[in-house]
């Protein structure tokens, strides 16, 4: 973006079970002099009362078309500029979102995660800085399987099943390609103590920049 | 090898999980007139005797060293000069050898299958054609783990303990740079049919040539 923003938008994606999360909490810590939140494109999913809580199961929740990007893209403008949003909240237990809302106050900085962010071309001149955490995919997919068989109860099966029928092929298809998009690849095994470093370093000057009132 | 063998020597290496038994059994399948049999680089596990089996379970079984591969090289040898061999044979509950030998008399091809048989430089010269397997990671891990997990009973964080402390360290280390001394490398996701073709193809002219007394 050429025009001067009122806050910063930093966008992470990458592959699920990337690191993406981790990530972004490792910068919120590490930028203590600015006031910063996160922002999670799952919020995003689509409403769909219209549909039974079976049929919303089925879905392909790896697809760009199970998001409401035109949203994100409005509320994305809106932060940038320094109004307040208000946006959904999702539940993943109802595969729907829930009736509350959440409102966000601009920040200094936003940081936005999704593995989706930089397939979506009109997303992209939005970020001031755009980072992919690449990670191999057989670790991603360990951290997948732990996490739902271990903290939601699922089975080996519906978890592999998951990965190879959606995750995989959307992976291969949207989110792979959308990394050449990106400002900074980071390497998602580690601690990732030297991208923090990087990344902070990068984003000093912004926030000298950014336009107040 | 410039010398005439007896005894057609295939060799077929790649990560666990790559498909290396299916596209020994299908090529098997795929040269009725030849007389061929399967050796597996497991039979080369070293005997260990002398730990307890608690101390053998925690051998790392993907480093070149747990293998016998002196003895392989002599076998290899003495088939391609068309002399019989007594092989050892692996009991893997055990973590040992069994106390049962078995006779092999070579046919007119082997085909020989193991994670490191390409890493191991003194071995390269003694296949007639050495092919790779080569399959994405997360699809090799996927295949472990439903087979560890729904054969074997083994809980999921046992498998996934073992793949990163050892499977996936080894394969970095010894398998992946293996991969450079193949004659062909083969796409290990799907059911190889092409690759079959092609292979059987390269092989006819050779066994043409088979020396025979």
């Amino acid at each position: 973006m050429t025009d001067q923003p009122s806050c910063l938008l930093i966008g992470i994606a990458g592959p699920s079970g990337s690191g993406k999360s981790f990530l972004a909490d490792r910068l919120l810590q590490a930028l203590p002099d600015q006031n910063g939140a996160i922002l999670s494109q799952d919020h995003y999913y689509r409403e769909r009362s219209d549909l039974p809580l079976a049929d919303r199961q089925n879905i392909n929740y790896d697809h760009p078309e199970a998001l409401e990007f035109s949203l994100l893209h409005t509320h994305l403008q809106q932060l940038r500029h320094g109004k307040r949003i208000v946006h959904p909240l999702y539940d993943f237990s109802q595969h729907n979102r829930r009736p509350e809302t959440a409102a966000l106050t601009p920040p200094d900085y936003i940081i936005v995660d999704g593995i989706l962010l930089f397939a979506m071309p009109e997303l992209l001149p939005l970020f001031d800085l755009k980072i992919y955490v690449d990670t191999p995919m057989d670790i991603c997919f360990i951290r997948r399987l732990r996490r739902d068989v271990e903290e939601r109860g699922r089975t080996v099966d519906s978890v592999v099943q998951q990965y190879l029928h959606t995750v995989r092929p959307m992976f291969l298809q949207f989110v792979a390609p959308s990394r050449e998009s990106a400002d900074l690849v980071v390497a998602g095994e580690g601690s990732m103590g030297q991208a923090v470093h990087h990344i902070t370093t990068q984003l000093q000057p912004l926030f000298s920049q950014l336009k107040k009132d």
